[in-house]
């Protein structure tokens, strides 16, 4: 069950709700930041006449049952979409978002020089990993700290705010230090102790579809960090794991429209990891713009054939200004973007 | 190994050549009418002393060893692309194709409807399906060669040329009788006898990828139908299967690219079957076009929720209105579409 | 709707009741040979006034409601099981079958040794292939109609029954003239026109699951060959596509208790397409028994490195003979085989 | 690079071997308990000169090249395989491991009772879930640090060691405390942080494979373990997410004898979760036995369709008591184990 507070609501009015709520025996989750204010109501079942009383409270606009699994992160909790702001960036809006940058933050000159390659270029946020998921124990693991040091470097040089992994709980302070967004890798999509973690950073959050992972599942996640109290979601789409290995992944932009249907959180997408291969990324960059993403993140390298890491999917600088200004007049073109005229139930339902 | 002709070469020296390497005990495959005239050579391996041999063959312009599995439908061997036509329908050009109309022709009022609905919102192509592969024999298989003359009689009302589905062997000249198309679908794509002898019939083939079949599958497939003598060979993404039942197949978008990198034939996309979901048609049509494809086919009925077959993938004329208007946008915002600027080898090579 | 004919019912009244429900405007399928007389209902509802009508005619045991789409196919349909003969060898019982031979016939020498090997390795069908599905329209497509009667010899020689691949509807008269069961391969389940004409060839049928197909339309095909009149069908799993590729194939053994609760037809197993790895034929063979299937079909071949086809999962004789005796005394410590205390709804239900 | 010891090598010479290596600027992983005496080395490339240095170090038996991306877990650094040893109780020898209990642990009364029940039916350990990963927030998440007071309890009462899951790097010691083995699940095979704590918390590891990872992606993960000084480790296959939604997850048997040929670590079965439905349990269960696994991990409850979770694939304790002697006679008939006679390259290599 969702409660929805009235645009002229005050925050005490919403503090008595939750008192008066919890007295009653539930749990309430609050979202506050990117768009109308949602108290979520968990743990046990609301009856018609609690329904009816919270209802009538002072402040309530509108009392929604939970038609999905993920009550915060459905759309009938807001049905205007959330707004997720990352310094000056706002992302959910009509304004698309282009993150960019190199997979992993090799050094210092190799990432000043990226970010302002990629700022040139027409980014308006900058990535790069200091701590990196290795299948082998034996690989590099990123610079750590160190990273992250650069990395707040690249953001002073350049006023683009900056995204970067987290990947464990304990390190989540230590990220939210140094950068603008925490993301959530796509191994780490199921980790419910570091979502928890992450949720309470204070940080917005990039959270990344598992490779394996429905898009329901994508958004029970997403339900973690909303039910921890953190609205400030991006979802990213980065491609999923098929028979076909001509590609790395298979970029399954499906999930994109149907994500805009089933929640209110920005969408955006990946196609480096969503391909693996530098020449797809351009188009596959486009059908994402197309198929309705708030916006992409690309790993783009000053030379990327010396890429430390994922050298195969990097672009050079240029290809990104041209990525940048086809998805700019894209967005234009199709703006607005095909209306969600009704959502229909899945079928996994 | 291929043989490309000389532009100035003439059918008389074609012929010679043809006699001149099946003289020393090679199968050849002429493909003729989309594009540069090539001939393929198979059955045993060309010695670079043959190699030197038929290259000096008056006519020749060029010999080429096959990257691929796929020597025919493989780029190399038509760097310009293959046109296919369809009546006065080109595809591979710069003009997307749009094909439209239900999944199943019902009866003569349905159909003709359909096909005055989705000339009127701008398809260049009608489709409906006379023979239907249904998983349970006790569903409506569809009409027959009653609908087949339905659909002959829509394409003399509207102009619109036709494709539909052929299911064997046996049906291929009934088949080709009535329509401007024949489709190979999803299930068929790899029944190598009717692949064979469909290639036959004298017409435009379009070819849909088999739900778990690979792109490199796909094309050999294609091949098939090349090495049968016909080059007017149209490929159609159209879902694959995957672990996520939110959406009835997952549209692999990535294929589009990958298959215009890899091939020289035309690639048009299925947003319907790809998403099984009505709401999504569009934003995946648009997608599809901006990942590079040359056209759509969409199912389209008068009264979507009507509709015998699919009728939850189907959306009503309007919608088609509106995708056609806006693909023809997007075509001409993204011309020329991204250059291919390398082919890199499959991972699965 | 299904019914089930007494006992002691003869063919006259059985010839009465399809009559009498034919009167009333319904499709009628009789399933013979291997178990239970039931008589399929089909084309439209059946009202609980009729229901009880055909309830109380001469010779009628029960009338049992399609509990799934499958009607024929479904395990209630005959609880008992069906018992499929081919030649002296009856599949579905207590007594495991064991199919062998080489992937294709290469020639006269090659099959009769093959013959012999399996024969003495104690297998008790011969398999080999005449007409082979090849992904390369360039490949080696088998000897045809010269491999039939090579295999037909090779039964007279052995005195072991054959079964081999039939890719066409008109191929299907020739491969039953020369062998005593038909296989319907992996790519063609979904064939549908080739199940119709197969089912009236007069020869059992070993169905091959689809790589991508599930249980449920697996056994949709299955109904396609029963409603077509032959119940004397035997279902083979044989490995799903997914993705890791570190086998060909991933040999889905869920599917056979599952199968054996959903369906009463025989199943068995094939561990050569479903590793594509010669080294784990046996053990999977092993689990493949153990998991409750009435058999197996394993690719052996004289001398395995030079096998022209499926070389890297084709096993020796000794490597057959080993798997022979341990699969019965498998069989034989297993046996009653693991009860089917109840039928759960499918998931996908 | 790994080098295995002699076996009449002692500590000391190890010591110096590992100092020597260290001193030439390479990082060495020793494993030590469970089988030879094998130091991993890593870090650069070994030269032909170091190598033939560090072969005739005293005590050094062989130097042996790493054939794959996994040296330490690479069968070829322990021919004879690894000896996991959970109190009493032996796995990767010829007597077979069972680990039975329920899905969560749900309260004193009903773990002490599924205790006893799964002693009673012969289960040599005993399993429990006091942190559970689910996928709702809103889902009851375990008992935490009760639920291991209780488990330790239940093993104090039934002799039996106990196995439990650790969901992230701060909770390793905790759970050490309580437990005889740490499970790593599914959703956590390639948390790296998780695996690098857990490996030294001198407690032998379950390492469940994730439902996407391919089986050199679960070797890696091993390799993490190994590398972190921990060579107690057992692998477990659980299922694999398919296209196939009949059963919860895709039992992957061919992975149960591939990995015995790529690694020397024992390798169980997990029926449960690999089929999700209690009446494919036992055939499931067998079938993985004669696969070549060392032994099970089953949900049992002794009411189980009462169970708080997984009631869909919990079976009662009579079941499981029909499993240990089925599966016992298995192992025994089947012994010993099909021979692995040769280990050919992996399709992704």
């Amino acid at each position: 069950m969702i409660i929805t507070m009235r645009d002229d609501s005050n925050l005490d009015q919403q503090r008595q709700i939750v008192r008066h709520i919890q007295e009653r025996g539930f749990q309430t989750h609050v979202l506050g930041r990117g768009g109308d204010t949602v108290i979520g109501i968990s743990g046990r079942t609301v009856t018609p006449v609690l329904r009816e009383e919270f209802a009538s409270l002072p402040g309530v606009a509108a009392v929604t049952p939970a038609t999905r699994p993920y009550m915060l992160a459905q759309r009938e909790a807001r049905p205007d979409g959330t707004r997720v702001r990352v310094g000056e960036v706002v992302i959910g809006g009509a304004e698309p978002v282009i993150m960019a940058g190199p997979c992993v933050i090799e050094g210092h000159d190799q990432m000043l020089e990226a970010a302002q390659a990629v700022k040139a270029a027409g980014a308006t946020m900058l990535r790069g990993g200091a701590f990196k998921p290795r299948t082998s124990p034996y690989s590099f693991q990123g610079l750590g700290e160190e990273g992250l040091k650069i990395l707040a470097l690249a953001r002073d040089l350049t006023g683009l705010p900056v995204v970067t992994e987290v990947m464990e709980p304990d390190q989540v302070d230590l990220v939210a230090a140094y950068s603008d967004m925490l993301q959530i890798g796509s191994r780490n999509m199921a980790n419910f102790p570091l979502l928890r973690r992450a949720a309470t950073a204070g940080k917005p959050i990039l959270l990344k579809r598992g490779f394996s992972a429905t898009v329901e599942e994508w958004l029970m996640s997403a339900e973690y960090l909303l039910a921890g109290g953190n609205d400030q979601v991006v979802l990213c789409e980065r491609g999923i794991r098929s028979f076909d290995t001509a590609t790395r992944f298979t970029l399954d932009l499906n999930a994109v429209p149907l994500a805009r249907q089933l929640t209110h959180l920005p969408v955006i997408v990946d196609p480096s990891h969503g391909t693996g291969r530098r020449e797809l990324v351009e188009p596959m960059a486009l059908a994402g713009m197309a198929a309705g993403a708030h916006g992409l993140i690309v790993e783009v390298h000053p030379s990327p054939d010396a890429a430390l890491c994922d050298a195969q999917q990097s672009i050079a600088p240029e290809v990104l200004e041209r990525i940048v200004a086809r998805a700019l007049a894209l967005a234009d073109l199709l703006a607005p973007a095909p209306r969600v005229t009704s959502i229909t139930a899945l079928a996994a339902d």
